[in-house]
């Protein structure tokens, strides 16, 4: 490994980091809030931190595969453990390892928190703290839609056909390309949403708090009620909308530029998306409506933030979900592990590798009256090779045992099964709350120190698609047995 | 589809399954139970449809993949039909649906029951129920070493390299050779059982019963408190290993017959499984003997039990793991999932399909690091095709979505999501107990009628590997498109 190319990268991002938390500073002296200090303070260290990383001297300038994986996964770590100091300078969080998890869980788009009382929380911080997301989503972007299809981790070539090789040099221009236009799209619907929430009635900082929430699929609010401390069902319409676009792969955006119509009307995991979100409201609306619910417009209007929420794993919530009958709760887990579309800000599964799945069980069946036949998988009408088949397959193997090996860890703190389980949905999948112990009106906060650290590294394994951290640790035998 | 073919095959199972009430009803006549009418009834009724069925007309004699599909299916439902006749004419059960859900049970070598007080229930039925469990099991080794390989369902052709290709003539001769060393060994077993039952004391009725319920892997008992009603360490340890040896494949059985002892040592699915129980045992035994346990032998004990009856899908309890620590109820659960070995008596997912996904996941990381490097998955150095592993990963696709799907639709009865998602996971892996709702303190009486039923198909599907059934249900459409 070239360790010292990655520290230069680190130290670029670390600058970049220190920029971005300018406006908080900025913020936080304008209402004269107690965290002036932490900002200024941080931002010193995070640049010193940066300008040390970028003059560590090396010889070779090439990005590998290695490189990759460890400038992704340090890079992430990296502006997290720098990025909590605020929080734990200005005692927004009693610890160190509290502030951790909140801006892992802000980059990582997961939205859990361990503070109770977000009300009461400096401006500054507050707005950090989302910021972090909105950060974390558009990191995404440009990690799922240019480096992750070529090195092909998961079977994510699949998204994007053309792009590049599995050669590192090539990875670095079309990168570029991909980015700008993807920060186009991008800050245009941030722009469009905190407009739209601004009209709505909200005020000015609560609408981008909520916006980077939204648009990152994150889920940090300013209010410990999260937008259900909205009485408006326009703001909740409104930010329905923008997590379920935000959940659509952001390469359907570039196409509208484009003017390719068709390929996202005949876009199969697009359709496959809306109607997992169709179904879902459907049945919880008239589940609700048959329990819970006396008035069927709530029972629905509900139904739908709920659903929106959880399958873009914003975490986002209206109402406690956690009091919903059984059948409700069954499905909101189900779009838990489900996931939004590949290339989004969401986390989870993602819809096309459980479209891909379907397509391998309906072949399954064909294959025992036709044994000797040769049915391809195709997806909008384009072959999957059998490489990214079963990189869909390793992904979905790695998620459900990192899943449930996490969940017997977990219950070792006396927890009940579901908020264990749940626990574990809510930070692999990046979403937030989970039910029970972790519902949407609780927190993180009772959990052990240790269980938030790990909890910490589900949500950067989640976050990064299991393999980017999952192969830096892989023991060096096995790469010596080919 | 050539009906004639299978409605005869179906009545020659009528008329050996009418044969295999007789003991039943010579034990109800022997004590002067209520029951003789209810045994002297079926037998008559199942002798006259197989008779019937018998004597339908076929020109065409051949068994292709669709007969042998309908044949599996049918049967498994047509004597399930039949054999339920004398729990509810005999009214063991209050309705037909309950006689037929614990027959499924009993066939399925699921060992759920809906019967809250088994300990009044007449002697012959006792034993039927019981007996059904045995039969089972010997259906389910020959359709799972000779028809399964055959047709390559689920990715089962690596269970038996030798086993003949997909032509469908070839099949019966070799089935016939299978069936019998299966025969032998499974008999050999059972006898060995019963000898070691009688020994520790049990009497030789409940001896019969027990061992017929281990080495099915069923989970019917004298008892309401199962294999705990025996506060006997020795029947708790062979019950325990029989178990344990049950869930083996007993194609190592047959290995050992022909002195390839290398073979089984070296065999890898074995290896996890033994490996996976060690691992299970040790852990659950600590969190016990640390928690509700104070006493570290009977914590090892029970570990031991519990962990042998859930892995190999029996269900037996000898205590109530319900009122366990979560994180004991977790390892459980994983153990539900992970059933025993491919070719033994067990249901669940099977060790060697986990294996098979471990050697993917891995394979996944290593290509990350040699993009263009061509790695076989073997087991017991052999190459899996690609064609077996896409059945593998269909396979456990499948079962996860039936699972999820079926726990949500499940949960419409109000229970909570813990006891749904172990009722589906208990039937459909054929377990028989799970959590909470239905605890092994408690029966699945509670349920509804059409739940019942429904727990009945998940049996079924789950005996029948899943794909059995599912591909006779398939739509017409999907076979046309090739």
């Amino acid at each position: 490994m070239n360790y010292g190319i990655v520290l230069q990268v680190l130290g670029s991002l670390f600058i970049i980091e220190s920029l971005f938390m300018i406006p908080s500073l900025l913020i936080s002296i304008y209402h004269k809030q107690v965290d002036t200090f932490a900002f200024l303070i941080t931002i010193m260290i995070t640049i010193i931190f940066g300008f040390i990383f970028r003059r560590v001297k090396t010889q070779n300038k090439s990005i590998n595969v290695k490189e990759g994986l460890a400038i992704v996964s340090f890079g992430w770590i990296g502006i997290s453990i720098l990025g909590a100091l605020p929080l734990w300078i200005s005692h927004s969080t009693p610890t160190y390892v509290d502030a951790l998890f909140e801006i892992v869980s802000g980059f990582t788009t997961t939205g859990a928190t361990v503070i109770t009382n977000v009300e009461i929380l400096p401006l500054g911080i507050l707005f950090w703290r989302s910021l972090t997301h909105w950060l974390g989503g558009m990191g995404v972007l440009v990690f799922t839609l240019s480096l992750l299809p070529a090195l092909g981790i998961g079977g994510f070539q699949i998204f994007k056909a053309e792009s590049p090789g599995p050669i590192a040099g090539k990875i670095a221009p079309k990168i570029k390309d991909t980015a700008q236009i993807l920060y186009t799209t991008y800050i245009t619907i941030t722009i469009l949403q905190v407009v739209l929430l601004k009209l709505g009635g909200m005020n000015f900082f609560d609408s981008f708090v909520y916006t980077f929430g939204t648009v990152g699929t994150g889920g940090f609010a300013t209010k410990n009620a999260s937008v259900g401390a909205y009485n408006n069902t326009y703001i909740h319409i409104i930010i329905g909308i923008f997590m379920i676009l935000s959940g659509v792969n952001f390469s359907m955006y570039y196409s509208i530029f484009q003017g390719k119509r068709k390929e996202i009307i005949k876009d199969e995991e697009l359709k496959l998306y809306f109607g997992i979100i169709f179904v879902a409201v459907i049945a919880i609306g008239i589940n609700l409506y048959g329990t819970v619910y006396s008035n069927l417009g709530f029972a629905f209007r509900d139904s739908f933030f709920q659903v929106g929420s959880i399958i873009t794993t914003t975490g986002y919530s209206t109402a406690n979900f956690d009091l919903w009958p059984t059948f409700s709760k069954g499905i909101l887990v189900l779009l838990m592990f489900i996931g939004g579309s590949a290339g989004s800000t969401a986390g989870g599964m993602k819809v096309i590798r459980i479209l891909v799945t379907f397509k391998l069980i309906k072949r399954e069946i064909l294959k025992i009256f036709h044994p000797r036949a040769v049915i391809p998988i195709k997806v909008n009408d384009k072959v999957l090779p059998n490489e990214t088949i079963a990189g869909i397959n390793s992904f979905m193997g790695l998620y459900i045992l990192l899943f449930v090996c996490s969940t017997i860890l977990v219950s070792l703190e006396q927890i009940d099964l579901v908020s264990a389980a749940t626990s574990v949905a809510a930070t692999l999948g990046n979403i937030g709350p989970g039910l029970g112990f972790v519902g949407p009106t609780s927190t993180f906060n009772g959990y052990h120190s240790i269980t938030k650290l790990f909890f910490s590294l589900l949500m950067l394994l989640g976050r990064l698609e299991l393999f980017t951290i999952i192969a830096l640790l892989a023991p060096k035998k096995w790469r010596k047995e080919i």
